[in-house]
């Protein structure tokens, strides 16, 4: 198949990059390096089947090459300081790059693959969520500008897919980690991982009792693969749904390193979310998908990579 | 003041048109028509004060002329059937036409005014409706389109608010009435009008005891004008918390014609909402404003205009 990757310089999209030329495909990838890395378009630079493009997507995808058959949308500032640094462009690649996406795929008479997020449900009310929970988000807060981007998203692809017929897919991403992550991209694991590699005290926000759950990016990638196969055009969350405090998360983190380390308890973020689990029922119904990973030996690989490359 | 309209030729910004020119404004009026009245441009196009560009908001606002003081920004399909009819269309509106309003406030220095609406709080589970409550609204049904466009609208408002300065306002309309609504929008009130004035049955959806409240169009207009005044830039419901059954409405209606008429049920459609009702605290606290006009003499005004119209 021919695939084009929106976001193929994130952490996901360098995954998917290398899933699918692994598994015989052609890649496009498409980047502008908003909240990527320029290494990870180097990993495959010299593949025979990958070619990249750095475009904005919010701008167009000036892709002119032969049909494709499935348009992969996962570019997107992604964690809180990336995307409240830059809010607007996060408005803009949810609406515009996601309609530029939709567009492009229906020119083509390809799929396309929204990267949705468990953001979607905000600070639910509902505990597991499952994919008919609507939600709980608040539309000017300072997350507004990716929660509502992303719903914005859901939107225009379900409005894509019944008015203009485009075969669509919607994921609902729960917290995702593993090699390749941004050192700056504020998200807890990234956070321990490298504090307790320079020996410094692990941040903690809050009394740290909010629990999050943590999906391995294998998972995930084989969840996208898996999801592609099958006709099922609403949301379908994939995450782990093994639920962790930030203060168990920090012990583990520091069982991880020989020497002692301390905590530092800050202040809660604005509109930061209480919990969050995914209901994965219905993966496993439609797609026989559950994680497979779990955090004790998934916190071990990205310390491992992170030992390696400092 | 210099103040350019988006929605010129619908059933808000016609009133507004209105008003800013008695008041002695210059008024920049911009539609395509989408849903609205050629009929509503024809009522000012020989006033000295009054331009008209006939544009897709959502494309650019193609304005050239002198410094702004305000745009506002009421375009939208704004019934369920017309936005149902042109989903991408009114998901657009509310992204990109509401970013172009915001870039042109910006480049003139303006201020943004947007009109959002109660449908961002969905199907409550909060009533009456403060604007601390942040909603349940079905990301993926066919309402999304609208609903999750004016939450996004919203978003990115704010995002210009914070992050460019612009001095924004947002105000969330509950359900308005009056003059000049189009005979098929859809809405209950003109439904209702329009088949007593025909001597038709009135078409009641579910078992008719949903709650809705109605504002008239002269007290909407009001608390805009006022809150432009104001620089406050969360949003504001402007509504009136007078409940009725759509049964008590229906019968409202039928004494307002001499003959006896039939109400016929119909079922509800997806995703209506059950209740909606604003609490309107907060537009009193900041502009002293609440609705004036009741339903009573508010559904007579509309009776006349129809009967001297049929
Ligand atoms: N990682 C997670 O835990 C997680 C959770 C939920 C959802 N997601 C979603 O998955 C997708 C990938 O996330 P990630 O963790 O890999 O983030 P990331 O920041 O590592 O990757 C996103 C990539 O998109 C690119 N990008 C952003 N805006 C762009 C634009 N306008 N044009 C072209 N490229 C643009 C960035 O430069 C970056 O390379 C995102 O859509 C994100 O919202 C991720
Ligand atoms: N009337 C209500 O009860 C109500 C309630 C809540 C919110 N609102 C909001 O108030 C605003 C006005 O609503 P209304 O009742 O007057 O609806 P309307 O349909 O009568 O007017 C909307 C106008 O916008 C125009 N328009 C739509 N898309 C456009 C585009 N892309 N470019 C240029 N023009 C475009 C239409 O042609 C129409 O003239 C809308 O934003 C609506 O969402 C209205």
């Amino acid at each position: 198949m021919r695939i084009l990757i929106t976001g193929s310089a994130g952490f996901v999209g360098s995954h998917l990059v290398e899933r699918f030329l692994n598994e015989g495909h052609t890649v496009i990838g498409v980047d502008n390096y908003i909240s990527g890395q320029v290494s990870n378009t180097d990993l495959f630079r010299d593949h025979p089947r990958f070619t990249f493009i750095e475009a904005d997507v919010s701008h167009g995808i000036p892709y002119t090459g032969e049909k494709l058959d499935w348009v992969m949308h996962f570019a997107s500032p992604a964690s809180p300081p990336h995307y409240q640094q830059f809010p607007v462009e996060t408005l803009m690649v949810g609406a515009q790059g996601t309609q530029n996406g939709l567009e492009l795929a229906h020119a083509h008479g390809a799929g396309f693959f929204l990267a949705s997020t468990s953001e979607v449900y905000g600070d639910p009310h509902v505990h597991p969520q499952p994919e008919t929970y609507w939600g709980n988000v608040n539309p000017i807060g300072v997350r507004s500008c990716y929660d509502e981007a992303k719903r914005y998203a859901e939107a225009i692809t379900m409005a894509y897919h019944r008015s203009r017929g485009v075969n669509t897919r919607i994921i609902r991403i729960f917290n995702t980690y593993g090699p390749r992550m941004r050192p700056d991209d504020g998200r807890v694991i990234t956070n321990f991982v490298h504090q307790a590699l320079r020996g410094e005290p692990l941040t903690v926000y809050g009394d740290g009792s909010q629990t999050r759950s943590f999906q391995y990016i294998d998972d995930l990638v084989e969840g996208i693969s898996r999801l592609m196969m099958v006709k099922y055009h609403e949301p379908v969350n994939l995450g782990n749904p093994d639920e962790f405090t930030m203060i168990e998360l920090a012990s583990k983190t520091m069982n991880l390193v020989e020497s002692k380390i301390d905590l530092v308890n800050l202040d809660l973020p604005a509109d930061d979310p209480k919990q969050r689990r995914p209901d994965i029922g219905l993966a496993w119904k439609i797609i026989k998908w559950r994680p497979l990973k779990g955090i004790d030996s998934g916190l071990n690989r990205v310390f491992d990579e992170q030992k390696i490359k400092s």
